[in-house]
């Protein structure tokens, strides 16, 4: 199963691309940042996003799409140019038949470190450990796309509560995923 | 040249066609109020909204396309869909190769009825008068839709501030603008 993560945005739009192993283990396929100069009138930009999110659903063929949802009241200078372009990439999913979810900064958050609060730096290194990404860098736009991949990834394979209605499949899931944690 | 409007909304979202004559007389082509159900899925009520747009652009072929200005101020419940459905016109836009303008609210009003805080009823009873539709009554969201391109017709047309730099054709257009607001 190969999963898409976009934390979208006009100046920079986070992409990352995850693959499930049958052994449920998580791996890098590509990250990347979609950026558009803030010069470029708005519908150029937006124009920019679509084909560059088309390239990307069309390059690496992904079965589901993970945007981060995005709130009014979350920082209003940019706020606009995020739910645009997080249009553009609902739409390109839509079309392409794939399933999207959506999911807020802090289920990303907690889905990956454990703690809804955690900083831009904890969540960073929580996704090269469970990744393997060794020392490589990368924008924050990117860990964050490849963090929402991480957290659609393991909440679509396992409820978080409730552990006694967990099946064997997915009580498999929580031990990896616990282990990755502990890396 | 024919204008399309578009007040952009994910539950209603307000189209209007015009056309500017030879004479700079404004006619009314079409007005339709796109609407999805706020029970379906974010990604597929942006996908509807997508093929609805795209086949009116397809039908109508504007030249130009006018779209509301949309800020994160307004409206924290809706303004979200808001500025997504806007996302998706402007690039339906640009991948026509139409051109694109933004108006705020305000310029919108102020071009249509002379007062920027005009009211609903205000601007729907102008725009009635300027595209002689007598006596039909509109949707609000349709209206808003028309009042856009006729705001885009006249503030292209014509410059509204400094008369003394008006070209010839410019103060004609300026008089029948003029002329049809006292109708």
């Amino acid at each position: 199963m190969r999963i898409l993560g976009v934390d979208p945005g006009l100046t920079r739009c986070g992409v990352g691309i995850i693959d499930v192993g049958a052994n449920r283990e998580l791996t890098l396929v590509d990250v990347r940042v979609l950026q558009t100069r803030p010069t470029l009138a708005l519908a150029e930009r937006l124009g920019i996003i679509k084909a560059q999110l088309a390239a990307v659903m069309d390059q690496f063929a992904p079965d589901h799409v993970a945007i981060e949802r995005v709130f009014a009241q979350h920082n209003l200078r940019t706020v606009m140019g995020t739910a645009q372009a997080s249009a553009i990439a609902l739409v390109e999913a839509y079309e392409r038949g794939l399933s999207v979810e959506l999911h807020t900064p802090s289920e990303v958050k907690a889905a990956v470190t454990g703690n809804g609060r955690a900083n831009k730096v904890q969540v960073a290194n929580m996704v090269a450990r469970i990744l393997n990404m060794g020392e490589q860098k990368f924008l924050p736009d990117a860990t964050d796309a490849l963090a929402l991949a991480v957290c659609n990834a393991w909440r679509s394979g396992a409820p978080r509560s409730g552990t006694a209605a967990l099946t064997p499949a997915q009580q498999r899931w929580r031990d990896a995923e616990r282990q990755a944690r502990k890396k």
